[in-house]
């Protein structure tokens, strides 16, 4: 906090309380000053708040009514005191502000626990990698098990639950499982759609292990693929393996994406790749930074991203392909051991 | 927005433009205005932001840059301007105050739209009804395939799976799968605890269908229960009742908190019941109304509720017991089929 010159930091969002003390409960608070941090949170978590935090020397206080309330006399001698005002909701803040003590102020903290999660510690990269094995499994395993006729709900499930029979938490977002031309709605929720006779199938899927996340998308064919698709695929392939190539310490955010662009607009398919290159993750899905045009974060080796163009043609179909994959100090390290061959079932 | 004397409102909460247009993408703001509503969204949903407003009358504007810029051109005309101060950060909410036209003012609209979610339509009913009836189904077929030896999580996926497999879209939450001692953390995430021998299991468990939540917590023990866990049984089943006995149409919020509370306290319970008695529900796990302790709202026909008092010792275990239900004009019908018996394997 020294070069941010406060006394203070409230920290409130959940997933930044966990990244700073391992607190994993669903209501939290954190107050960080020069000499302690306090994690306030409700009688439910009392057991746990004192279990997760054991290691760490972050002292547990335990609120029967609101956290904002048990907060107040905490803060008596503090004057300068850091807020998330990108998490905090307006609401939160004003009520924040209206309990300050006299002469103290809320001072933006703005990203910056976000911009120090976004080079992940030994302990976190193994963690996504376990993450990642384990969502590439699931997906062996889901194909094993892939029978013409399921809907695209039902394959979603098969996929879902193989997460966690291989000991996921939870899929880090909802699969999507998307046929034919449902497969150009690159946020597709899978439907009663049945995948049967010929046709692009396209599976997006991550999983939460350890609390961290992991993200890939892979393609697969029903039937013999015809000339367009497999030049489609081709495209977007190639525009992926380019941005992988592209990424390495020094490299800009959006180096990654013009490297994937660049590509696609080759094969006349500027207009198509209607989304950004990939973004980071780690405790959540979506982290920084976010590799799209005029992102000007430098990747720094620690950092995990996927790198995910597509290219959606509107009523026809979409093909996107996408790795997890680490910043390492030479390059480049694909996490994800999926083959990128498109899938013939 | 005539009471409210605004001239447009702005609802940056997904959920509630969701309830408002029927848009279920990741991204998007909602600006109404008394002559027409506008939903801005990114190009990954042209299509679907087409497709889920069609019936509506709804304008859909796809942005290519950030859907705050989009916004601002169309603010000129407004004075005004409602905001979702309990739901906007207040990064959005400053970058809005930056760019709102001269003359024009951002007005707190508090939580207007979940005020008016609280009571459910026809067809949000039937939709929680389904919802309802899809977990209790998977909970007996998982009850099923319940083999001694199995860990919290092995349950746990078997229980999502069966959902799904039912037609869920996804759990409403994090499955609570809780062995023994586990049982006294309310929130529990199952882990890899053996579910063998002699115990009391507690099973939290909802489903989203059609976007809708269910939510319904049942124990389990294997084995034969001694004395101690069945007493515990009985008087948090007792508190359940009395608070689906003080379920009706002109009971407040925390009515039906004190009844459950009440019987717990009888029983010398009253340190053990360390939450409230229980929440609304519908798009989302948590709405309003909260069924806690100083909660005024007024209970109406037609809010979906959930009831589930429990007494939770530590190092011993725990018993909650949860229907989600429904406020009639005659008093309650509980949604949630399933027995209420303390299930014996």
């Amino acid at each position: 906090m020294a070069p941010l010159e406060l006394d203070a930091a409230i920290v409130s969002s959940l997933v930044n309380i966990r990244y700073l003390t391992g607190f994993s409960g669903s209501n939290a608070l954190l107050l960080v000053t020069h000499t302690e941090a306090t994690l306030l949170t409700d009688p439910r978590y009392t057991i746990q708040a004192k279990a997760e935090t054991a290691e760490t020397g972050i002292k547990a206080v335990i609120a029967k009514g609101s956290l904002e309330e048990a907060l107040t006399p905490r803060l008596s001698k503090l004057r300068r005191i850091g807020f998330e005002n990108n998490r905090v909701s307006y609401r939160t803040w004003e009520h924040l502000q209206r309990n300050l003590p006299l002469n103290a102020g809320l001072r933006p903290l703005g990203g910056v626990i976000e911009q120090r999660r976004m080079v992940k510690s030994a302990g976190e990269i193994a963690a996504i990698r376990e993450s990642v094995r384990i969502n590439s499994q699931a997906f062996a395993a889901a194909l094993t098990r892939f029978r013409a006729g399921m809907s695209e709900t039902d394959f979603a499930a098969e996929i879902e639950h193989q997460m966690r029979l291989l000991g996921a938490e939870k899929p880090s977002f909802d699969t999507i499982v998307a046929f034919r031309e449902r497969s150009a709605l690159p946020h597709a929720s899978p439907g009663c759609t049945r995948l049967d006779g010929n046709g692009l199938l396209l599976v997006d899927m991550g999983t939460f292990r350890g609390g961290y996340a992991s993200d890939m998308t892979r393609c697969i064919h029903l039937g013999k693929p015809g000339a367009k698709t497999r030049s489609l695929y081709r495209a977007v392939l190639e525009a992926q393996l380019a941005g992988l190539d592209a990424v390495a310490p020094g490299a800009s955010a959006e180096d990654i994406d013009s490297a994937t662009r660049r590509v696609l607009r080759k094969h006349g398919l500027a207009k198509a790749f209607i989304h950004s290159a990939g973004h980071g993750l780690g405790l959540e899905i979506h982290e920084a930074p976010r590799l799209g045009r005029g992102e000007k974060t430098i990747l720094r080796a620690g950092m995990a991203i996927t790198v995910e163009p597509g290219a959606y043609i509107e009523g026809a179909g979409g093909v996107r392909i996408e790795d997890t994959v680490l910043v390492t100090a030479n390059g480049v390290e694909v996490l994800t051991p999926t083959s990128k061959e498109l899938v013939i079932l």
